[in-house]
Parts: structure tokens; sequence; C-alpha cells
């Protein structure tokens, strides 16, 4: 068997497809030091391994070529979208070359009869959205950052509208894919279902480019509703807002978004996005349908809040007073970081079966004042996932020390109610410790398997989810 | 490398293995030829290719140790639920042990706030539903047949719902799966969503048995709606009723089912199900929702029909009128065969983007004609799924390469629409030649290098969905 990628660090190997890259690439191939540190780690605590190279292809067959070229030297293969990834997944642990697909970024078609579309995954989902808006379509997943597709695809993400529209892996109707070898597949065709073999399209969505780098995809798009309504509801504990959230769904309401904002993270929207909000635990709601469908929703929430001692729920179906509230919702990130100016903000995420998210919350809640942290939480409370923004002064090794600590109790905790390491955010390097104990080492061997069946020899995004061989 | 199961077949091996599971087993395993006869495929013209001894296990340490027995003589299993399937899944062509699950028939929990349950495999969609009324809860995926939930997701079937609903594939939340080498695995936690790695749930849902076998499901369930109304809608031609499928999904009007039934089909149904109904193409339709709700959009619904030339639409919430209907949809397939008494009924379906959808019917009803065939068409038209089903005499050989060539053009003009060989039959023996046409040879080598992986002597139901090896 060949010498996997991971064991060897080879100076001359990366030489020589440095420069077959640069014959073959010429200023798309760029190793300023500057642009390899880009393309690592920059979000999170986990330190940038900035690649060895960094290549801007313009199309599938440059990725094929790509491929090829690294495959022949054994280099490691990074795919790389915006960056906005959060456990690592861009960095390069063995080095290698980072293949930027920032060019690669055409709506290719779109048929709006099948609701569907086919980008490249260099299109980002607020890109898409721009092109759709006028045939009255949308991609409905948001995960907050204007992220790409194809990275949006690989880490198997989700945001605000998955309680209704769902996660990637139920927005992607095929993909293209090129492989270790440098051959390019199709998961599927675009007919909306199929039970033709092996789910190729759902093992590459959440493989984070260990199995494959994404070429194209094929999504599912949503028509825009005819009306939405949204607002706030305060209540007054966490588990009010967790209670009203399970009501809402047994109740069959198909709300569009659900979302936990504690009263940590209300005080810090209010201060950034110029908000008066009571500061007490709340939900964001919003509803898609027909004008009369969203006043019913509205209607059976607000009496759902007010059973649980909720309320008022002021909804708003002017465009101009929703956007207000979700930009306050999507800022979350921003006001949570400008409680501790200078902090780094550490994001992290779990999810839980939703019968248990209160307790998971309140308990987590209790945990962060003893830990002596600062940390807002937002929860996608439809899902049982939500997020912790660990406020952390990189510099304080204790107050870092702390903070890891808490997030191995957090993952723990979720783990002990059933629940999962990381809802949305991927594997990444930061979350890789933590499979063992969620899926248990015989699920593990079958990863395992997978991986070293489809990157014999370790090419692909080495370091990721699982160590094969 | 070991010799694989599919080269061999060793009449000692099967003698120890039988012995090793009567001792094991007593009378819970068979060798009688009609129990075995019953176990090989018995719905189309495949023929039937029975196992050499089916066993009754009770519990997964049962299945474990089956396997182990198996596995160690390299005699293949094949795993068995209702034997409703319908393209020779559950054949024994290199011989082997049938797996029956009629005894694993428990509901194990039901986690009403969390809407899941977790199921054996034995247990069918019918007994989950009677099991589930009580609490207001509903397992939403009928294919039609009282099928068990383990071969429901080991197919990735869908049917009428799963406009609304999904697939399998979407209301899986997790399986307990054992190897080939007789170890147990869970395939994810009871978090509703994750992306913690290889999206293992999806990969053995819709694997048939090819990779592993199913020995408990964790499902997504869905409330019982408040108000359910449904109604028969008639159309001048079936490119009219593809049409205001197309224009009902398009304008947000969640319907829960949206089923074409071509005229023939109608004949049919009014023949067997004593219904007076007109003999044109029709849509046969449900929505659920609020009262409010379900009102408004059968409102929308029957705008939309009449703008293009359908209707009158009358819709009807009255349980026992919606039951009378929509026992007529479920016997579509007895009062077809009903057509021609004593033909042998042979099921097929293919899946093309929706758009696609009417001219695929029309030159497909065109074919049935010239190729002197009898064969009424009904179609999960929200998806663009649609099934014949071919009255053949069997002793005519004549008739049957007739109806073979249908079956294989209706195939290649699914596949030339950029749709699936298999909307939600699986693929079986029946459609295993159509794979590389849909696939291609690359992507064929992934779910081989996976099958390879993971079942490396091939006793996991070979001869199904890929040849290994």
């Amino acid at each position: 068997m060949a010498e996997p990628a991971t064991r060897r660090r080879d100076g001359k190997a990366v030489e020589a497809v440095v420069r077959a890259l640069a014959a073959r690439f010429g200023n798309r191939l760029v190793t300023a030091q500057a642009v390899r540190e880009q393309h690592g780690n920059t979000t999170t605590w986990i330190a940038n391994e900035p690649p060895d190279a960094v290549v801007f292809p313009q199309a599938s067959a440059d990725v094929r070529d790509i491929v090829r070229i690294c495959a022949a030297e054994r280099v490691p293969v990074i795919p790389f979208g915006t960056g906005t990834s959060l456990e690592g997944h861009i960095n390069a642990p063995f080095g290698g070359v980072s293949i930027d697909f920032r060019d690669m970024n055409r709506v290719l078609a779109v048929h709006a009869e099948d609701l569907d579309c086919v980008v490249e995954p260099g299109v980002t989902r607020k890109a898409l959205n721009e092109h759709l808006r006028d045939q009255g379509l949308f991609f409905p997943i948001d995960p907050g950052a204007d992220a790409s597709l194809g990275g949006m695809a690989a880490t198997r993400c989700s945001g605000t509208n998955a309680v209704r529209y769902g996660t990637m892996k139920d927005n992607v109707l095929a993909l293209k894919v090129v492989l270790a070898n440098g051959e390019e597949i199709s998961t599927a065709r675009r007919a909306k279902k199929s039970s033709a073999g092996y789910d190729l399209t759902r093992l590459f969505v959440g493989s984070e480019g260990t199995l494959g780098v994404i070429t194209e995809l094929t999504l599912k798009l949503a028509g825009i509703p005819e009306a939405i309504a949204s607002g706030v509801c305060p209540f007054l504990t966490v588990e009010a807002c967790c209670d009203a959230a399970i009501r809402t769904i047994q109740a069959g309401i198909p709300v569009a978004r659900i979302e936990l904002v504690d009263a940590l993270q209300v005080k810090a929207c209010n201060a950034y996005s110029k908000l008066t909000l009571p500061e007490t635990p709340m939900l964001f709601v919003e509803f898609h349908g027909s004008e009369a469908g969203v006043a019913e929703q509205s209607r059976s929430f607000g009496e759902i809040a007010a059973e649980l001692g909720g309320g008022p729920f002021e909804w708003a179906t002017r465009p101009e007073d929703r956007s207000r509230l979700w930009q306050a919702r999507h800022d979350a990130y921003w006001s949570g970081r400008a409680l501790r100016p200078g902090a780094a903000a550490v994001a992290t995420d779990v999810c839980v079966p939703i019968s248990r998210l209160a307790d998971c919350v309140v308990a987590t809640q209790r945990d962060i004042a003893e830990s002596r942290l600062l940390a807002p939480i937002m929860g996608h409370v439809g899902d049982g996932n939500f997020h912790l923004t660990l406020l952390v002064d990189l510099a304080d090794a204790d107050e870092v020390a702390r903070a890891k600590a808490l997030n191995e109790r957090l993952i723990a905790r979720a783990l002990a109610m059933d629940g999962t390491s990381t809802g949305e955010h991927g594997v990444g390097q930061g979350k890789m410790p933590y499979l063992t104990a969620e899926h248990g080492e015989a699920a593990l061997d079958v990863m395992r398997a997978v991986k070293q069946a489809l990157d014999p020899t370790g090419i692909m995004n080495p370091g990721k989810i699982v160590r094969a061989g």
C-alpha cells in the first residue's frame, strides 16, 4: 500500500506540485505567505495551519488537473469556500494545496418549474438568492454567514430555517465530485427522488472534502412565500421558551424559524442593534404562508406562548419591521463579541432531542457562570440545536483552559442526552476528539473503511473527521 | 483475499450453517420447501430464487449470531420484511439464509415530545400507525403495501405522502445495523440533526441489505393534522394534470398527496371499487392543516385546476368520504389487475424532473398502445414519479418480450430526461442492468468500493445493486 499523505511531509513533493501547478495555472497559483495564512483557519481558537499554496480553478477540468497533480506526489488538497467554517476544516496540518472556489461562482441553470438550480461551488447563498429573487424563488438554507454553497454542502450546514426547510442534506439533489484519483462523478440525477443504489449524494454531503472535492451542486429551491410574519416573544425562563417551541411543533404549526435567544444575548442585541427588547429569554419566530395562513399561525403561536406565561407576542408582516429584527438575530455573533471587545469569539454548537433542550441549556448556563466565563446562547430551538459564543481572552491560559473544559462538558452533556457533538458546524479538527464517544469505535471503523476505500493515499483534506489507514 | 460468496455455492458450507443455526435457534430455523419459496421473489416476473433456509430472530443478538455463523462459512444472508418489494430484493441467487423479521415487531419507544419513535424492523407501517393513533401522531410514509419498516428503509421507499413528508431517507433519524462481521453499530443519535461525520444513516437507507442488516430504526413522526381535505379533480389531458401539479407546488400550497390516475386506471377503479368517476385523467389530492388552512388550500387548488380546464374539484373533509376515495387509490394495484384477470401484474416505476413528467407519461402511453399491452398508469405527480402496472400473460413469450422491451424504453426515456430508473422501488435484481447508464462507471465504482469495504466476502444480500470484487 502507498504511504499515506499524512505520514510524510515531503518538501520535494510539494515543490514538484507547486512547479506543475504554476506551469498549468500561472498566476492563479499563489504561494504568498499572507494568502496562505488567509486560507488556514482564522475563525476560532484552533491554530492557523496554512497550506503550501493556493490555487484558483475556473472549471471542473481545472479541479481534476489539480487533484491529479497533487495525487501524483501524494500532496494533500483542501477545498476552500469562504473560510467561514468554525472547526478548522480549511487548515492544512500536513501541508498541501488549498483549492479556492472564488472564481467558480456561476449559477449554471435555474429550473423554475422543477424548483431546482445548478450552481458552481463558489456561489454564495446571498449571491444565489439575489439571482433567484426575480423568479419568486429562494434557497432556504441560511447559516448566518454568507458561506459558499460548496462549503455549506461539505459541512452539512443548516441554520435558522432548518426547522421548516431541512438542512443541506435535504436540499442537495445531486453533486458533481472530483475523487482522489482525479475522476469526476455525478452522485445523482435531477429527479426529486430516487432509490437507485447507495445514496452517494448524502455520502458526500457532510464529508468535508475528505472523500472528494465538490465541483457542482444541484439544489432544491422553494417559492418565496406569499406572506411572511415574524416577531419576538419574551418568556420568563428558558424552559418556557423550549416548551413553547415543542408545543408549536407538536401542534403542526409549520414555523419557518423559531430561535431561542437567552437574556445575555438579548442584552447584547439591544446594545449592538439599538433595540429595546426586554432582557429576558425570548423566541424570535417567523411564519411563511398565505396572508390568512401566517395570521392563523401567528395567533396560534401567541396562544401557546400565553399559556406558558410568555408574551405579549407582537408580530409584523411589513418587510422593514421584519428586517430589523432578523438583522439583529443575524448580527448576534457580532453583538455577542461586542459584549467583550478584544476577546476572541469561540463558537461551538450541540444538538439534543428537543425534549432535553431546556435541561441542556439551563445546565450549560449554570456551567458558564460557575466557569466564570461570558457566553451568550442562541438556539435553533425547533431542532434542539444551540450555540455558545464563548468570549475568551486567548492570552489568558487559565481562561482558555476553563473555556475548553466547558466545551468538553457541553459535548458530554449533549451526548448523555442522546444528542450530537456538532449540530451544524461539522467535525473539522475541533470535534474529532468526540466522535468515538458519539458513534462508538465500530461505527467509526465504518467511516474509516469508507475513507480508506475512496481515498487510499489520504490526500483528501487529511486530519479532518477520521484518520484512515 | 477471501473468495467472495458469489463465486461459490458450497453445499458443505450451507449444511454447516444450517446445522449451527438449528442448534442455536431450534424450530425458528426452517428449511421446508414451501417456506423457502415464500421467501424468494413472488411479486413480479423475476423468477423465484428461494434461500437454503429461513430463520426467525427475536432480538438483535440473534441477528448478530446469524450473521457470524453465516460469515464463518461465507454463506449469504438476505433480510426479509414482508416480501412486498418488487425488484427481486429477497431472492437468493447464490443461496443462503433468509432472515425473516416477523418476530422482531416491537415498538420500543415513542417520544411524543420529540416526534420520534424507536422500532424493530419487523413492525409494519399500519401496526405502527395503530400504535401511535391515541397519541395524535402518525408515521407518514405510505408505499401502499403494509410493508415492514425495516424493508421500507432498506429500499428507500416513499409513496403518496412523499411530496409533503419526504421519503424514507428524510424520515429515518438513526439505524442500528449488523455489519458483515457480526458487529452492530448505531448510525446516529436521536438529535434531529447532526453534522458529526459521514452520514451512515443515509448510507444504509436504500442499501437493500447489501451493506448490513437493519436491526432497529429511530423514525421521525408527524402530528395527525387537525383537518384533512381531499378530493378528485378530472382533467382533459395528462398534460393538464401535470401542469396543475407543477403550479400547485410552485404556489407553495403544501399539498400532502397529489396523485395522477390515468383514464385506464380510473376505469379500473370504477369497476373494482364501485365508483362513478368520469373516465378521464385525474388528480387525487389531499391537504393537511388547520380547518381554515385546508379550506384555503382546496380553494387555491380548485382555482388552478379551473385555469387549466380541469374540474370541478370536489373536496370532502368527512373521514368516510375521504376513505372511500383513498381506498380506491390504494386498491389501484388490485383494480388494475382486475382489468385482465389471470394476467401477471408487473410493476415498474421511474421518476423524472416534474417539468418533464407530462412528456414522459404521454410518450409512455403511446408506447404502451404501440406495444399492444395493457398498463394503467398512476403517479406521485408532485415528485415526478409514476408507476406502470403491466398486465402480462407470462405464458406468452412474445408478450413478455414486448413488456420487457417497453420497460427498457421507459427507463431509457426517463434517463434521457435526467430522471432515474427507479423512483421508489429500489434496484434489487430488476434494475441492476440500468445503473451504468444512470450513474456512469466511475460512480458505480464508488458504490463498488463502498460495498467491498463493508462486505469484503460478499455475503450481504449478494447479487443486488452492485457486484463487488
